[in-house]
Parts: structure tokens; sequence; C-alpha cells
């Protein structure tokens, strides 16, 4: 599935916000790169660099960076999944791989949305994932397993209080777990005064809270797929329903597909979604310039696919061939399997224009056009297309799982200077969740 | 060659150093770890952890860090080599790779080093590799090539002025290339009133300077085959001599063989190197707490060998089966060269013990017994081990040569508040080099 590329300049800019007035507890915007290790920064610096300016282009990332976060879950094997990471960075405790914000013993843990809820404040996400995936899965619900994708939808949908939940504001995908064969969610939800979107035009008309914003049946498309302002934006309106309230607030916002596309070990899709990842920063750096206590923590939960910028023996990384790749392995597998063999060539031209594969790469993508077996035909588009697109652009692949290396720790706002250095990531939580009193 | 461990933890503490009168330029202690990316520290953290005390084991770079650098070269690879690298550390300039201190047009650059000489600063070096290698070469040379050992160590050795030389303090290795066939700097630095050791225990003797220290023909042995100890031992001579004088000093201390463990991808000689240098950086604490202004940077020239923790979708890192491997690959390889292929795996049990290598990896490593020619031999013991080291410890590697990912920076002491976020390498030399003055 693809979105058009509606998302105009001008609706984009409708979205301001007002002043208010100071208040003594600052606003939380708790931003994840899901597996936005430190070479995911690089890449896209590079990729996105104007070669004909001098010294590189600045980023959003360039004066936030602070220090460094471990990532290790709560076992002997270093590597987290992204349900205890997000476990650690929501509640401060560490815990197994797969856990939504409960402990080894299968304890619930109080999140950092909880005790923000507890204190009258008002809570949010946006992410570009199911909004019942793993990380915001871990600030709003509870649950042994970041697989019952039902129950946690269920538990996000269901009443905290009389017409409250835990979250006024609820952006990103999943819609097809809200409106499901045994429940729909969609209608009970507007029946008790929830506004519920769908569509993303919708969401500049939507005046109040609460609201959940569902535009996509899962995940939304890859940023490379799709337009690349859709985490900026429903960020931009998530902050002005939000600073709407004379109350502080905590919002998550969650660069969720920058691990889907180390997964996929897709560089040119990685570095779309930091891209989309930069944007929405600017956004909220618009926003703390407007709103001083407000405090931004940028954080990965881990780092995905063992990305490295050169491989082989070759000193150098091809940062301009990686922008000349305009799909996602994923849609150019699918586009491909539904083809015949004699259009693929054209295809890939078509969606790769001005890489010069040579003979034997042009070999390696053709060649699964000769395979019977659909899913093997499948996974040998797939793979030629991991293998040349790496080759072509000098990137490095050790896993298509996640690995162990600490994580960035990005922050400006009251009291960011006190994440300086090296850190676990569960001090992160705890600082702040000390901020909410 | 292997040096035995005959540091003693009596010599080691002999050095203390005299807290000098306030001066108001800082004492700069630039610090190297080259090939030293963030995922080396990781690995270190993890390996060193001990696994009795809650939470991770502190490390003397924790409260260090403080940004990132990128690494690029002058021309549009994204990848540096070290001498690229150093030039910029060490100048502020980018260059190409293999440049040392010299630009694109091959001109010279005013070093770090040399602006300190010019306003009468003392100067010194204390490397793993010889002094007349990539980095320090680029702090106290020029030339067109990293590859000229004999003009770069001719050019170390030539007096800049009455009884003057550019350093006062070179320590490392190096001996062959200051004592050859065609030339006995040796007996010529003596006699024009330098200093000279060759040996570990006499340096702690050694009252004034210059002073050139040559431990080893080439390169020292990796710190995993010799005493860990030793570049902090230096480091802590090298700072004895400098700080006894009234006036302010630049010191190199490079970790330099952290990137060579990483080309042999070899992860266990690469964290006992990162053991050497947090050793070192606990004796530049301990200067700093006695002369506080004095500043502290630590970064490194790029990341080596495209290391990752996991790898091929297991989700774990096993850091305590990297700390069962007691010999680096070059030594095991070295070994087993000269033994009957009978003995190997009595050795191999000897020199890893306690790991459980399963019988396809036991295949794989006593299969090169079989081949015939020497150098074929030599090559697949080597690729053996570098494969079932990282097989058995969850490690990830690229390439055998760097990548482009952005490189740690930590800093500390006086105006290292300045170095914080993303910055370029040359930005850290225009820092100190503004310093000088
Ligand atoms: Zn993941
Ligand atoms: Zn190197």
């Amino acid at each position: 599935m693809r979105l058009t590329r509606w998302i105009s300049a001008a609706a984009f800019a409708a979205a301001s916000f007002g002043v208010v007035a100071e208040q003594s507890a600052p606003n939380i915007i708790y931003i994840v790169g899901d597996g936005m290790g430190f070479e995911y920064i690089s890449a896209y610096r590079y990729a996105y660099d104007d070669p004909n300016q001098p010294g590189l282009s600045a980023t959003e990332f360039d004066d936030l960076l602070r220090g460094s976060a471990t990532t290790y879950p709560d076992d002997d094997t270093l590597v987290t999944d992204s349900a205890a990471g997000a476990t650690a960075l929501s509640t401060g405790t560490k815990s197994y791989n797969g856990a939504i914000a409960v402990d080894s013993q299968h304890q619930p843990l109080q999140t950092l949305m909880q005790k923000a809820r507890n204190h009258g404040w008002s809570t949010g996400a946006v992410v570009t994932s199911q909004v019942n995936h793993a990380t915001p899965a871990a600030f709003f619900t509870h649950n042994v397993s970041r697989r019952n994708y039902d129950a946690i939808a269920d538990e996000m949908a269901t009443q905290t209080g009389e017409n409250q939940w835990s979250f006024d504001v609820m952006l990103g995908g999943g819609l097809s777990y809200f409106k499901r064969n045994d429940k729909d969610w969609i209608s009970v939800l507007q029946n008790q005064g929830m506004t519920v979107v769908t569509d993303f035009a919708d969401l500049t008309r939507v005046q109040q809270t609460p609201v959940l914003g569902l535009f996509a049946p899962v995940g939304l498309p890859h940023a490379i797929d799709d337009d690349v302002n859709r985490l900026a934006y429903m960020t931009s309106n998530a902050l002005r329903l939000l600073s709407a309230k004379d109350k502080p607030f905590a919002l998550l916002i969650e660069g969720s597909q920058i691990d889907w596309c180390g997964h996929a070990n897709d560089i040119a899709c990685a570095v779309r979604e930091m891209d989309s990842l930069n944007r929405t920063l600017r956004v909220v750096r618009e926003f703390r310039q407007q709103h001083p206590n407000t405090i931004v923590v940028v954080t990965a939960d881990h780092s995905t696919g063992g990305l490295t910028l050169g491989r082989d023996g070759e000193y150098a990384w091809f940062a301009q061939r990686v922008m000349k790749i305009n799909a996602s392995i994923e849609v150019m597998t699918a586009d491909l399997l539904g083809m015949p063999g004699t259009e693929w060539k054209t295809y890939l031209q078509k969606q790769m224009p001005g890489l010069a594969f040579t003979a034997e790469q042009w070999q390696q993508l053709l060649a699964p056009a000769g395979i019977k077996d659909v899913k093997a035909r499948k996974a040998a588009i797939s793979d030629a297309l991991v293998a040349v697109t790496a080759d072509v652009t000098g990137t490095g692949w050790t896993t298509h799982g996640h690995t162990g290396v600490d994580v960035p720790v990005l922050a400006a706002g009251p009291t960011s200077e006190q994440l300086q250095g090296y850190m676990n990531n569960t001090d992160i939580a705890h600082h702040l969740c000390a901020l909410i009193r």
C-alpha cells in the first residue's frame, strides 16, 4: 500500500503552536529512533549532504548529541529487542526480550506515561508503526508479550477512567487491530466520545482530544515509498493539540521504521527514515523555541542490522549512490514478483536511475526470474536486491537482527545537561520520570 | 616477539607527578584510539564488566564522552586512512589518504606540535606502534606518503635548532628505523645529547629530556600478547618528565593497535588494546587531578573492521567468551605454522581455554594443517581463526579495512565543554591549537 504524496507545504505549515504561560514542570518530548545506532546518523548525514556546499550540511542532530546509552536487556545476551528496549526507556527497569512494561517476573511496571497521567498531565504518541507495536505499547500498556497485538490494542482502547484513556493523542498505523472481525473498537470509541481519524487530511481539522489516528492497516509504508513528511506532520498536529491545554504533557515520538529498514538491510530505506526523523526534529525544535520549558530527549532502543559504512576492504562509502535508489527493497521485491522477467531490467533502471550496475550485478538481479516457486522467487529477489545495493553503495551488514553497541543520546531543554556522557538506557527513564511531580 | 610481563606494580606506581604552579595556558593531552569507533568502547565495556556486580562496571570512558566527530578525508570516498585522519586531527586541515601533515597539493601544514614548539611549549608522544607510524608522524613530521618510514624517522631525528628536536619525549616502537644499515641515528642522537632507551626498565631512571624510547624493532607486540600496562607506564613516565618543566606541554598518546586488531578482525586482541587505553586514561585522570589546568581530548581517527556486537540474526554477543581468548590471532597463526598438526588442538585449547568449539568449528580450525604451501597454510590458519572466533563470540565484521562512521569525542578540563555534540575532526585541532598562545 502506498499513500500519495499529498501533504502540502500549506497544510503542514498550518499547524502553529500557541505560546502558553510558563509552567514549573517541563513538557517531555521523548523521541525514539527505533534501531538508530550512531552509524545511521552518519549514513544520513552523508546521504543528505549537499555536495555543492563546503563542509557537511547541518542536521537537526548536530548540536543535540550529549552521550550514549547501553541497551542490554535483563539476561546475559547483551542484545535487546524493541520491547525490552522500550520497557527500559519507559519504566527504568530492564526486562526480558518481548516484555511490554512488565519485569522478568511478569509484574507490571509503572511507565512514564502512567506517572504523567497520575499527575494530571496530557500524554500522547506519534509513531510510524502500528500504534500497538512494541515501543508505543511499552509506554501505554502492559503485556507479557509484544506479540499479543490484539490484547495490546484492547488495553489501549479501554477507558482508564470516566471518558478517559491512557492517552490524549495517539497517531500512527494499526487500524486492522482496532477494527477486527471480533471487535470494532472504532465504533465503541466514537460512541464514547473519542475522535477517530483514518485520513491524514482530516488531522488538521481535529480540534479536541482524545484523538486516535490510524492511517494504515498495520504500519505506515516506508518513508521512501511514501510522503517523507508524515511523521513531522503527525508530530506537528500532536503538539498543537497537546499544547492547547493548560498543563504539561509527555509525548512519545517514534521513528519506528529505521529499524525495519535495518532488518531488511535496506540502506536507501534507512536514510529516508532518518530524513523523516530529521524533519520531525525540526518541528520539535520550533516548538521548543516557542515553549522553552520543554525537555527533548532523542535516543534509540538498539542498533539494527550491523550497519557499517564501508565493506570488503574498500575505503569508500557511496552516499550519492544511496540517494539514487527510490524505492524500498520490500516494494521492489513485491513489484518484481508480479511482473514478467522481461520487464525487470526496465523497472529496476526506473527505480534506481543512474546506478551503473556491472554485468555481474545485472545477472544477480535478474536471475531470480527463472525461479518457479513463488516463495523461493520472492526470497531470491529480495536477497539479490540486498546484495547488489550493499555492494554498489559500499554498505556493510552483519545481521538481519539487532546488535549490542551503545546508542546515541541527544537532548535539549531544562535539565538535559544532566544527561551527559555514558549512561544506561534506564537512566534516561529515571531522569524523565523524576521531572513528573 | 613478546616482551615478558615485567612491569611490576611498584615500578608503575613509582612515577608520581609534582604539583606545579598554575599556568595560564593549559597542558594539552591529545589521546587517539586508532580505529576506536563507538563499538570498540561498547565491546570493551561488556568484555571487562564484572558479572558479579550489579549493573555495568565503570570505565574511564564513562564521564568523558561529549560528542562525535566525522572522519572523512579530502576526497569523495568518505572513508579515511590513519594518515589523513591524523593530519586532520593535528593540523585542522583534511587531506588525502596517505598524507602526513601535508595538504592535497603536498604543501606542509602547521601541526599542533609545531605551534606548541613555536610558543616554547614542551612536546611529546607515547604510542604502541613504531614512533614513525602515521599518527605520530602527522603530529611531528611532514611527508607526501606515510609509507616513507625512513624519511619520517630521519625528520624526527633531525635537530630543529641547537640541541633541539621537535619533541622532548618520544616513546614507542620503531628501533629498526632509527638503527638501519644505512644510518645509525642512535649513536648520532646520543652524541648530540639525547637520551635513548630501548629497555622499558630503564625508563623510570630517565631524569632529563629530550628522550627517545624505542622498545621494539617496529610496533610493540599486541597488548594481549604483552604487558597490558605498557602504554600506561610510558604515559606515566612521559607525564613525569614533561610536567617537571616550568612550561605547558602538548602530549600525544596513541592506542595505536586497536586499529591493528580491527584490521585482523581479532576481537580478543581489540578489547585488550581498549583495556590498555583504559589503564592509560586512569593515569591521565590522576595527572589531571593534580594538574587541573590540563585539557584532555580522546578521540579516534576512524573506526576499523566494521565491528558489530551480534551477527547472523542471533540476538547475543558473548563477552565472556571473548575474555577466554588469551593470544592474538597473529601470534596463534605464527605458532601453529611452526607446529605439527597433531599438536594444534592441544595448543588451541591452551590459548582459548573453556571455549567449547563445535565439531564443525574444530574441523574448520584444524583443516589448514593439511595445506602444503606455507603461505597458503598461513592464510588459511588466520582465516579459520577469524571465522571461528567471530562465530563463537557472536562478533560481526564487514571489512579488513576502515569504515566511515563518526567516532566518539571525549574530553575533560578547561574549555572542554566547548567540544560538545557533533563536530568535524578538524574542529578538534582548531580548538586545541587555539589554546596555544
Ligand atoms: Zn528491530
Ligand atoms: Zn588502520
